[in-house]
């Protein structure tokens, strides 16, 4: 598929990528041996995709998962967000909320904080995304299921141009990661790939 | 399980339980064959817990989908939305907007507008929930993934207790219908089925 | 002053110009004596305006306050909603809630129903903005405090570039229109006048 | 008057009591010279409010305006946020966006970050609220006319209970302020006193 996107309308949008999210030290890695490798495919494709864009001129954001200490920001009856509370985990100010080495900001991107699983509640990423005057949004995230089908429908449903990176998404199995992508994803989204993005970077 | 629901904090939210949905002569009907028998039995039981509803004195609240004419207000870079405008339906003052029989509104029951997935996404819901001050979603709707995960998802991150009634949803087939209640929505909602809905109701 | 705008980009907004706010039988003009004529010379200036929105093929929406009927709709602790609902006035269905024929809308023309001051305030606006991708609102509105400089202060807030037309603004007292448009409205918007936008549309 | 209200519903918002706006040292004390000491007295009457709310164990929040490095989060259009790029003021990590010492949070109390003039434009305040179940809003802030009274505008649109303390807001003239107090807030607010806040905490 050839992409066909405006940079100057367009966001790149990480999502989630996080070290207590994908580092092999980190939360989930300890809590569900085995999450850390199975995302780290992911995790390479998107260090590419993000070169791509550096080179383009795409605007990135990252949206970057974290409550406060103590946790009185997350909705008590979301069960994920009780149990991050009752694990007292990814708390402001610690190493696990912090991007993972190869998908960290660099100065003059934007970083997003939100307490949810779409990168829209609660946040300003519609404000942001307002005041740079863009309408695309090319979502990468961990888990597919949550943060990276959560925000495109979000951003569908709010009235955005929505393009998923297939494979620079990840989830919990691999038959959880193939339904958002076929069964839900594409009802809203470009479904697309790495490879996709980057060969339309070049061109430019 | 046993609910506990304050009933002046709550509403029941049906979706989407309109003729082009859910009629045997509906345009789903008509586009997939065995669609509106499919539906049929969560409509019967949707009809039981609207009843019940009603004799407990919890606010009902029915959310519905409707373009103008011309469908000058899909998002056009949603696949579903632009399909929905190129087969022209769906608009308002159809036949097929209408709520299906067995579930129409009375008075006194608000009706809310949406365009899109969520219940949330552009519309009045967020502000009438606040007006009554209610805190609590109790949702049936119909496609499963769709309108009443969507709604789900949107009301879960914008910090809402939500209640899934799962019998009293449906999907396109029993795979997605499951995917939706066994791995998405107990990470942010109770899941029960009607009959507790009706057990608590009763015992009020 | 020379407006600079992008038609493609930008809507003018006509907020709550309707029979019970502007027309000389309507509820204002009965409660308060004069204030009918007092907007008249705002709605024909804003006639012009919408003539010559229509000749440049600028989007036009028209912004229009109703509740439904009984007012479940209105904020209780809201003096002035509290007040339409005592007055009972102002509900979906009624003469007083249609736009004054001056300020009708033509087919093709996209109208918002709203419930409270603000054109946002839970209403589709937002997304009809982005499904049309406007990022400039070009405002007339009554009374100037309230719909006009409401929805000017929420429209910049969110990340829009305002522009206000003072005199399609009209308000209670001489006094209260000046305030907004020399104390409030600056910090916030550009603020012109029709001949303005009608030098820019002529020019076009 | 005799305030009447549920502590464990409502919130007290102290908006924008930060360094560059009331400290005699401060962006607007330089640039306005006076207007720290024309704030002075309502910041020691904000201190007693607030001091009275921890005695009564109502929530407490802090909302601080605060912009990114390089000012990539202000709205362009927008003349006081552009003017507030060009002057290189107020952003994240510098003293001046600190609250002023006798305002300052104290641990458990929630901080929110906006970058506009409501405390609800692009920011997590109802998410907050909501998770909190808070539904009636207890306002100070600086200026009367923006902070304060575009917040008091949007909670009342947003169905909120809306609480104004006029003496714990202040402006830039005396006929600002009083603008504010007596023409557009009691429209959709009680307007009261910092004693009137204080009789009811002490009475509890």
């Amino acid at each position: 598929m050839t992409l066909q996107v405006d940079p100057a309308r367009a966001a790149l949008l990480l999502l989630d990528y996080q070290n207590y999210n994908v580092h092999p030290e980190g939360y989930w890695a300890r809590a569900v041996p085995g999450s850390a490798e199975r995302a780290a495919p992911a995790v390479a494709r998107t260090a590419e995709v993000l070169a791509a864009a550096r080179r383009t001129a795409i605007t990135v954001m990252h949206v970057q998962n974290a409550w406060r200490e103590g946790h009185p920001d997350v909705n008590p009856y979301t069960p994920w967000q009780a149990a991050a509370k009752e694990a007292d985990r990814s708390t402001e100010g610690t190493w696990g909320i912090e991007f993972v080495e190869a998908l960290s900001p660099v100065e003059g991107e934007l970083v997003v904080r939100k307490r949810a699983v779409s990168g829209f509640a609660g946040t300003e990423l519609e404000r942001l995304l307002r005041v740079h005057d863009l309408s695309t949004l090319v979502i990468a995230g961990i888990v597919t299921n949550f943060a990276a089908e959560g925000t495109a429908r979000d951003a569908s449903d709010r009235g955005y141009r929505v393009i998923v990176l297939a494979d620079c998404c990840e989830s919990v199995t691999e038959e959880m990661h193939q339904f958002s992508i076929t069964q839900i994803l594409p009802a809203m989204a470009e479904v697309v790939n790495a490879a996709d993005f980057i060969e339309w970077a070049s061109a430019r």
